[in-house]
């Protein structure tokens, strides 16, 4: 299938504007095939008048007809067979197993939601029928349940071309809510993002949707983020990115007349707490853990565990089992290509940066690789450094993590009260480190999305029970996640009804 | 009771600060007994460190404790008597029947949140139990329930001085969540916010909880507002009053390093739509059951009915039927003191700005009063000149309304498009324009919170069906209420345990 690199706006495919340079296969050095071209925005003006048209049609679809879109978005996608899978892979410099795997539970979030449109318990109905005679005033009959907000614009996130991308997450959450969707590719992966929203208009045409329910705007201008975020159509922002670039999407949705919720899921150094006992008995067994899960994906996850908390006086036997453990087994990772160039020159650039900081050491560094590879690398310091260094919280994207050296378990305390927010955090500990693992996750549980308890933190299941979201700048809204099934309620708000004729009822608060 | 005006810092009682200047009883012209203390700086310092210190214990409390907490505020505030009514009487020179019945709501709502506690279903607890044994991947035992945010922040409304102010809706739900409440009390009733804080304390002291749960800052200063929002420490606002106060707030809360939900409730214009067959049959009827509904109050409430929107060509002679109707019930309508000089100037300047609008027209006033009262207005307008004039979607905050005068539906139907978001709406009909009803209420449900049928705006039940809120400036966060049992949600957050052993697990998420 051959790459058109033209803008879906609604199911006309449109090029008005200039064409992006061409991007390189890093592996083979081969210009990819396909040229992409910029919206304008007339494009974008264009997208969002037809999704907002759409939305008045499409909200008013059943839940089983927006669950069979969703089951048809799936299908298409598995329809376009491996061509998908080397084109991601070319793309993201992600291996075939990675890409298989995200494409599977991209498909997988798509029929969760179909599911959950079918129960259709989500919807939260509420009814409370009139009381005429309650004294000293009648109750007037009153109902209830969450409706979709409108059009929601969704940007496509670099380290998930598929399950964070154009039917990723954000997506499937708002086409299930009852919103058309306008998606801003991402432009490390268009064609990626091209064929599958192709898999997104054939779904479209075979439901017999209208076709404003979704549109591509490709290209990389941040003018036509701009337009997209302050348009007065645009209802809600999806946003999976860095802490940098999501700032600045907040900053221009806090300029507009209207506010709207922005959901966006950002920076997380997801600090790891070994606990004294579990350091003392497991060191090495902790440290090796560690780094098999900082190793994943080259690091380029959000829950990668960027901070490593440990009890040691920097010379204790246990500590230095520990940190020699870690050490040894970093040096033996194999280098690797980034996602993107730019990812790979950001990520050497603050490993060069943290090597300059007093009171931080390098610990281990991983096997070097050819010049379009990343080296993994392991530092060091101490809670007062930790404590005046701004820097040291900042998510560094890639395989990179700190240790932080505490004296005891106050310092540690400590450590937490200073900590921002956080997607995750997770306790090492034994049972013999209970009482003070209670005493850590009382408070730290506040500062995090998900608390989890002697497992590493890499690996988010999609289900009712997960949050991925939590305090800023983990997520720009606390009360909501990115993934699992009450991701959807981003994107759906409360109406209540109030002594309404049958006929001008939702159908599902009818009697 | 005498009145002391001190700030309550916890359970210290403080006056740091300037006095402020006395209040007087518009009534009688006698200054009320008792000056106010200006908070200062480190007196609101003080009471969000308190706060944030009872946070860590107050949330630790089961669902029973906060119930019983609650249930003693609502028990205090009933064992303050008439002292209380009277006082809040002569603060807001509202009538007795209004205010008892405010406490019975205030009281209710109390009781209201302390059932939901009991109850306990309500913090949407999910068990994902592990699944050591699925392919590709085991399951991890994921569990999630949603968990109070944090300090927050309430600034009493003027219009409800007990049942949105010092003990009301949404201190109710923030300490039911179990967060914190530092309290700004309004300038128009200090001493009702202090015997409220009184009956609160009261019930910290008898439930032996942590006094940093509740503290009250006295005074009108602008300084203390501001650095109440943007202290890192308050993590989510509640606040009803003024666009133009709630977006002063909004653009300091924008300001924050770490974005927190702001919750204001600010204006509503709650369009009221007579259908055609409608003001053919019903119009005299439909008229005065607006008049009556407009006065409720002197139009001191969010659900004021502000804008009916008819439909008539100017001369037919259902229209006139409509119009004459409404003016003559309204010329006869009683002039009434404002809650306060200040919102009495404010109003009277606004219907002066009415009068001068090219294309507006003034039908009707009500009896004039002497110089402390304020008199109700009814003008009218046409579509085109509502298109033109902004300043028409604005609120006048008292008991004036436009009449909207459409062609025909289609110009209802623009109408619609042009409406800004609103807390509610009625369309008010008969079976005859059931067709035309379906139609707009399509619509019309997407720029308002609770749409309504044959009735009119105000009156808001407190249950779980009711959505007090809407899309801006109704509200500046559509996804709540503030209003009913689903207020409590605007200060939780979900938070998500993996693999945690029950000893570390909240008492709701164990087995």
């Amino acid at each position: 299938m051959s790459i058109h690199g033209k803008n879906f706006i609604g199911n006309e495919l449109s090029a008005k504007g200039d064409k992006s340079s061409k991007i390189y296969d890093i592996n083979s050095g081969d210009a990819l095939n396909g040229d992409f071209y910029h919206a304008t925005s007339d494009e974008v003006s264009t997208a969002l008048s037809l999704a907002n048209s759409a939305f008045l049609v499409y909200k008013q679809k059943t839940q089983n007809q927006r669950a069979d879109f969703l089951d048809a978005i799936a299908e298409e996608i598995m329809n376009l067979g491996d061509e998908l899978v080397v084109r991601t892979m070319a793309e993201s410099n992600l291996p075939r197993p990675r890409i298989e795997g995200e494409r599977g539970r991209t498909v997988g979030q798509l029929k969760m939601f179909a599911t959950l449109l079918r129960d259709g318990s989500w919807v939260e109905a509420s009814i409370d029928t009139a009381l005429p005679d309650r004294q000293p005033l009648p109750r007037n009959d009153l109902r209830k349940m969450l409706r979709p907000l409108g059009v929601v614009s969704v940007f496509e996130a670099s380290n998930f071309p598929l399950a964070f991308s154009c039917a990723g997450g954000d997506t499937a959450s708002a086409l299930a809510a009852g919103c058309p969707v306008v998606m801003k590719a991402h432009a490390a992966h268009p064609a990626t993002a091209e064929l599958v929203a192709r898999a997104i208009l054939k779904a479209i045409e075979s439901c017999d949707l209208d076709p404003g329910v979704f549109s591509l705007i490709q290209g990389k201008n941040y003018a036509i983020s701009t337009q997209i975020v302050t348009h007065p159509l645009v209802k809600a922002v999806g946003f999976t990115g860095s802490e940098r670039v999501g700032m600045i999407l907040q900053q221009q949705i806090h300029q507009r007349a209207e506010p709207i919720p922005f959901y966006g899921e950002l920076g997380s150094i997801n600090p790891q707490f070994i606990m004294p006992n579990k350091v003392n008995e497991n060191g090495a067994e902790i440290a090796q853990g560690l780094v098999a899960s900082l190793m994943m994906g080259q690091g380029q996850f959000c829950t990668s565990p960027g901070v490593w908390v440990v009890i040691g006086d920097g010379k204790s036997e246990n500590y230095q089992t520990f940190i020699t453990s870690a050490s040894e087994a970093l040096t033996e990772q194999r280098a690797g290509v980034m996602l993107t160039p730019a990812m790979c020159a950001g990520y050497n650039a603050a490993v060069e940066e943290r090597k300059t900081l007093s009171g931080v050491t390098l610990l281990a560094t991983g096997q070097a690789g050819n010049e379009q590879e990343c080296s993994a690398s392991l530092f060091a310091t101490d809670l007062a450094t930790f404590a005046k260094s701004p820097l040291l919280q900042e998510e560094v994207f890639g395989f990179s993590a700190l240790v932080v050296r505490c004296a005891d378990v106050a310092e540690m305390m400590q450590f937490v009260s200073l900590l921002k927010g956080n997607l995750t955090a997770s306790i090492h500990g034994l049972d013999s480190d209970l009482a003070v693992s209670k005493e850590l996750s009382l408070t730290l549980a506040h500062k995090v999305g998900r608390l989890i308890y002697n497992q590493m933190p890499t690996g988010v299941e999609v289900c009712a029970s997960m949050n991925h979201g939590g305090p800023f700048p983990a997520s720009t809204n606390i009360r909501t996640t990115s993934v699992g099934s009450e991701a959807i309620i981003r994107f759906r708000r409360p109406i209540c009804y109030q002594n309404m004729p049958a006929e001008l009822l939702p159908s599902l608060l009818r009697d």
